[in-house]
């Protein structure tokens, strides 16, 4: 594999490429194929961007059918017969079924646009400029994102200009099993000289996804919507890792029974990995002007066909989902397992996670980059996440054959075992 | 036309469907059709990101073989085989032949995410954190791209958090023909207390888009570049909207002959509309740590495939340049020929640009509004841009046909007859 | 009493006049006169600027003499030999004897002025511009010490400028009596994704005034000094409130035997309610370049007459400082019997406090106000504090006579009694 | 004369003690005395503090009476009888006969709290966050107010944190005598995208102390006003250094008879050196709160006694007012011809000012310290100003005598004279 040109001239930013130092050339389904013909089980799928696996055909037929009709491809935010199609499938397929009434605003295609979006909204619709977000929380880099996200690394690449507009509370579980966090935000907000500015919004992941797949739970999620409730802050739910059915639900906060008030979605969303997101917004919070947001990419067609056959394909009925929950189990039986199996041998471990959004906790990044790292030698593609990459997660496509998601167990379990013996 | 649907999900925020209230279905070069079938020349291609037209039959067989071959279509950063021909094809076809030599990040795939990128690397290159920025300048509207963006419509719908970490200089000739800007911005460098924080880095467009068509003299540019280097300050050319053809080379700042430290390009990148951005940087400065910037979708790999098709293409040799530039002075003399015909009729217009971006600045808004309007109703697609939207710009793709350019030009010639009249 | 030119002129921010509609003529020691002859017992002392007591005779006298002289009353950061021996006395009988090693700083004359030169310090020093402080913590309004101030009235009232800079830590006691604080602060520096900046230093404190007479512990700020520490962070002690004597040493910090690495006086620093601020710093920590901070009034030449009277007057033995905790006492078992009898009749009410720093939380601001109120028409001037104004608090002067105390004492007592009877 | 404990124990930040490297003891009028008894006529006076002299025997009285009378000397904001003859004064005195209908804000004692003051209530008045300041303007250090100072030396002394809320423009013959630096404010006020955030307010000196002694011409400051009018924006005259009759009128402003609508005072306010200021506010726009904006020392007694007894003593009729003038007259003559004198012999050098607030632009700061050292030397205390300290400055007292008047330009000259020949 020629990688010369690759090393020479992409900027050191570059980081997946380092732990998987291979030239890729194909895919299918939870398969990547390198140049050299090598396969491998892939449990990362683009972050959650891949819940329906490389090169989904279903999804490639709709794509290539817009393409073989000359579709409009780029056409800004003009009406097209695909967007038509894309909000009439969302309402149909995904809304009206769950009793969600949202409007939609289509931002820039990435993750990061549409939180810049949903944060900034709260704010106009509020009057008042304080996100608060959570300890371990990602919600992107662009500066106004960033404020909203934890992690130092990116935190401290500003070049010198400290974020603003959001204060950090501390996640379900941060303060150990016995203190409930919200009795803290709770406070803060009744507290007129706690120093916490009366917030527009709150932005949560239901499941932290880079923080180290950690699960908030449910009814301390439905304690969340009520205190937003009541004391008059909008609740955006940042669906962009664990939506899409990561969690076995189209969105993760339906176990949670809660409606959020603006909801982001992006990675999964059009289904096939071309870059797409949307805000969802309940009506009476639509206070934008015409123009006052926008973008170049907002609304991109492909993925308005792809994300529309998604739906139709995987969220017609209860199939899918049930699915999902089904290999979540599997997941969680074997992470629970080893996980045991590591902690017999002297590392604390322990596993969690909500669908097939699933991690080990093995303790510290070193450890669990050698775990990732053995496994890639042995054909899986795994990556880490947590504060200090700790956690050994598992965000396979959610159409993984079983025989794959076995074997891909398989590697972890053995590579797990030829780290720590 | 079912536009019910359209108009009642999606947010307020939408801004071209109200221009253009129709729903389009299909496209081809210069060309948009509706619902209904009927024809429009399209003067706008998507705001500068189709500059080689809508399904260029070239890029669509690059897109369709590298579909064919299952190749990565979502592969985070990860190396692939698209992307090494990508790399490799830019430093062959665009670089080399220019003697340029820079280093290439790969960040969110908008022009705001490039921006963001470039700034912050800016910044963290030269631990300082003010950029300066020009009256009228467009660079997005994430919130660290914003800062640098003169316009009030987007900078006053933050929410109440004012915007910081730049500072506006005027643009050539915003002080009229007879005082050389950068005699301010020179002499504010050398002030220890004239409230200029000494910059990062300067970010220009060369010709600004959404400002008013405003094109930078080349010897102001070239001033530009040496007050830069003799001030320690880097240059950053946001060529996203003048990039890829659209002036008649390749960047937009070959023209002045000076070399930016830094480059951005989106829109019309990729080549088929495909959300795509890269950020060039010289190689010295491309401070970044692993993953200090990242995004999920950096690093389009359908978009790799038709970026490397449309530089082989169109940029192989200077016949594609050529002929921007022959087509450029058709439109030049056209629309002077408009501009004087308007003067003539009591409404004070003139002509100005660079290659194929292209306006008619007629004075105020709502007469441009009036005569884009009418152009409309006439079969062709255009729009303003501006302060108050007083310039009808072309940006028509750079591939269309003679027949259509001379169609487009006549339809608006028309319109501005009906509306004047 | 003529007060109209009073209520016509002065602006609606004015507040004291509100609590106290009188106009004062007079006074002496812990009395107060208004026109009309009528006395007032002072438990309010200028808000803890006023420990010397109003118009101290030994005080007096050296202003008195320094004006005689014809001494340089204002004179920049002149040097001039009041500066000197006020310097000279500083480090003699306040320094030396407590093995401490500071340079000092003279900013100008108000703590808050001092507040804003120990932060941006502390962010020089350190290179970082995070500084961490308290929930219900007092620092100043200036937009710098703002942000390190915790009350919503004041924070909301910037006109729409978000505060930057620093993050909020519950402070002792905010989470119940079983929970230790200082274990989130620490959690949270240890972790790279819980959102909190490293900061440049902490700034506390050791009894909150504004915020409510919160009283941290001795062993907790010997653990947060320890954190300090350990995480190289400085420890800023602003003891503009607490310090010059008022919890019983002339430093609120030795209690505790810590030594912070800045400190912040202000208030009665002058000993005779001049405005007069300075900034104690290790000396390794003074990185200022000659003039980076500057002011008018820095270094004020009557102020350092008369705060050198004040030291060797009070602070030349540990008289004054016994006696000052023997009144604390006093104060303390009064208050815990008002308390008592508030909470036997139906007003949960508690005592807290150090030294002559004391309180009685009565729970709602509402009822506090009532009693304030009843005890001035009683002849007591005594003020609130707290996030509701739910603290009835004594700050009398230090060198209240004991017969004046307990006739204070009395009527709030009768006050109290008058107001639930 | 003992200078060890001085350079010891004071913090680097000292400044003015490096210029004059001795101790000062006496002061009286224009005359400064050293330790070892040795006289220096004071062309410094405090930065403008001093505009009555050292130990004003008038204003002295004032105070010892007050301290006599045993009067409150601190007492928050409390209603006393020096605060309503205070009042009652500045209505009688200076508001009336000049037409001027003001409430009055007392804040914290020193200019830049004054500044916070105002431009805060200018925001909250408004709406907006924005204030337009001016190229070497200078209105203090404190964050909010550094935001509105040019002076990068303080700028950069944040420790990271950029300044936000304030727009630069360029002040009245910023670029060149051919241009009217207001187009270019009006030109982007008007302009939709140029940058400028829709001011709350423009902050200016109508004569800029430390940015050089830069002029503002009465037409300029006209035409300001009237650009305020008309576009909804506050005018706030910053008169803390050329107020107080330093140019001649009381307000700096009358001159160009226009009317702020907010002035702000410090400096020569009390008129014996004590830190004392106040904000002027159109009535209607008083927005406060009760206690929206606070500080200890807001409102200090022993300065309401000086600052009444001044305006007595000075302003009843228009004797001093002519005599500054006169004076003004004598010192802008003599610095003509020292200027002409360095033009002569090699020095391009000019005189400027207004009033007794004069300099002359030596062209360096480099050759403007070597005049300042010498003149020190020879028995003149004399600051420079400007961007680069290129300007020697006359701030004498007003009520300077005539032969010490005299006797400080002959030692000027001479002084020059040394150095240059």
């Amino acid at each position: 594999m020629q990688t010369q040109t690759l090393e020479r001239m992409e900027s050191n930013v570059r980081t997946y490429s380092r732990s998987f130092p291979v030239v890729f050339t194909k895919a299918m389904n939870a398969r990547l194929t390198d140049e050299n013909g090598r396969e491998y089980i892939d449990f990362l799928a683009g972050a959650g961007t891949l819940n329906y696996g490389h090169n989904n055909p279903h999804l490639k037929q709709a794509l290539l059918d817009y393409l073989a009709s000359d579709g409009i491809v780029h056409g800004l935010d003009f009406w097209t017969a695909a967007k038509r199609d894309y909000l009439e499938t969302l309402e149909e397929v995904i809304l009206k079924p769950r009793g969600l009434d949202y409007k939609i605003q289509l931002p820039g295609p990435t993750g990061t646009n549409a939180v810049e979006a949903a944060i900034r909204l709260a704010r106009v619709a509020k009057g008042r400029h304080n996100i608060v977000t959570f300890t371990n929380g990602f919600h992107g880099v662009t500066m106004g994102s960033l404020a909203t996200t934890g992690n130092r690394k990116f935190r401290e690449a500003t070049g010198g200009i400290p974020l603003q507009g959001a204060a950090f509370m501390p996640f379900d579980g941060y303060l150990g099993e016995n203190t409930d966090t919200l009795d803290y935000f709770e406070k803060l907000l009744a507290d007129k000289s706690g120093g916490l500015d009366t917030p527009a919004a709150v932005i949560i992941e239901t499941v932290q996804g880079e923080g180290g797949i950690n699960v908030a739970g449910l009814e301390w999620l439905k304690r969340l919507e009520k205190i937003c409730r009541s004391n008059d802050i909008l609740l955006i739910v940042d669906d962009i890792q664990a939506g899409c059915g990561r969690t076995g639900k189209f969105f993760s906060f339906e176990h949670a029974g809660i409606t959020p008030d603006i909801v982001t979605n992006s990675k999964s969303l059009s289904g096939f990995g071309l870059p797409f997101a949307h805000v969802l917004m309940r009506p009476e919070l639509d206070k934008w002007k015409p123009g006052q947001y926008n973008g170049t990419f907002r609304g991109f067609n492909l993925a308005f066909a792809t994300a529309a056959a998604a739906m139709r394909q995987y969220w017609s009925d209860d199939t899918f989902e049930r699915d999902v929950q089904r290999k979540g189990d599997i997941v969680a039986d074997r992470f629970k397992k080893i996980a045991a199996w590591l902690t017999e041998h002297g590392v604390e471990a322990t596993e969690r996670g909500r669908g097939l959004m699933r991690g080990i906790d093995v303790g510290t990044g070193d450890i669990a980059d050698k775990i990732t790292g053995k496994a890639f030698e042995n054909g899986l593609v795994i990556e880490t996440s947590g504060q200090d990459g700790e956690v050994v997660k598992c965000l396979c496509p959610l159409t993984i054959p079983d025989e794959d998601l076995q074997q891909g167990l398989d590697i972890l379990e053995e590579s797990v075992k030829q780290v720590i013996a």
